[in-house]
């Protein structure tokens, strides 16, 4: 029973792989806990059952860990998009169910000054979920041949409508509840 | 000379009145070079010259501080959106120049968890602000004269705009210079 908690404690009792998703997980329950500000890579390291120097081995610091988090919550925001399908109201009701549903992630994900916002994975996974929204924003079914363009103004506007009403449902700041607004509010989306 | 800085140091040197403006000064400096996670009561003591015990007195803890100050962030914002006159477009440019040139207060002001939201002179200010969001959105002159109505899905919406471009242009997350796109954003703003 010593040996065992002594073996988790180093984290050799994971196998090849599976502690650096076991650490992103816990990450996300720390992050859902105490929110961006007071997260921690000792508690992370903690909840995974591993030292902190098998957590630094994997992401070097809290930044290196929040940036491998971030990167999986663009990953999941562009599933759910996808999920959505081609009609861009179904896509603006998944991005605003996500950062509902998930409103500690989706607002560290946007934490520059917390991440570190060159990292390829993390640039990648932003660069996907933004290729989709412009996509199914301008009715295309299939990337363009030579990748993708500059957005519209209208892409971009519409981002910033679902985004700011994603940030300010998150901030309690509607007076309303979003879900009985968000109708109505989508039927002056601007559409391409 | 050491009397003079004794008594700065107890806040006796202020005026009536003055101590307390002194210290909102002092936090909206602290909170500018650090952010709202690493704002500190103490660290505002200090730069405004006084003991913690006179800030204490005056706002209890650094959540009072903090509500006082985005308080303060909101009537800033009706100020400039006021000075943008009756055109719904200037008052866009006026809220998204007001974020990006105040990005540490404007992204404090809509953290319900650091301050406290129902603190009666925030609540009223950010009232105020986004009443007059409203009453130029809806093309009104002058205030309702039954108080503001519950504002049109067309009103929310118009303000998601801004309010996401704004947090976008904040988190560098355009991927252009916000000045250059912003007119042709706008041009797809909902108008009443």
């Amino acid at each position: 029973m010593d040996k065992d908690l002594n073996t988790v404690k180093t984290g050799r009792s994971y196998h090849h792989g599976q502690l650096r998703g076991a650490l992103i997980c816990a990450a996300r329950v720390v992050l859902s806990e105490r929110g961006p500000a007071a997260f921690s890579l000792r508690e992370v390291a903690r909840r995974a059952g591993v030292s902190a120097g098998a957590s630094a081995h994997h992401f070097g610091d809290s930044r290196g860990l929040l940036t491998a988090v971030a990167a999986q919550g663009f990953a999941e925001l562009d599933s759910a998009m996808a999920a959505a399908g081609p009609d861009i109201v179904a896509l603006a009701q998944a991005y605003i169910g996500f950062a509902r549903a998930n409103p500690a992630l989706f607002s560290m994900m946007w934490m520059q000054d917390l991440i570190d916002p060159a990292d390829p994975a993390y640039l990648s996974a932003g660069r996907a979920a933004f290729d989709r929204f412009e996509q199914v924003h301008a009715g295309r079914t299939t990337r363009a041949a030579d990748g993708p363009a500059a957005p519209s103004p209208r892409t971009i506007a519409a981002w910033s409508m679902i985004h700011g009403f994603a940030r300010l449902a998150l901030d309690d700041a509607l007076g309303a509840e979003p879900e009985s607004i968000l109708p109505a509010v989508l039927a002056n989306l601007p559409r391409s």
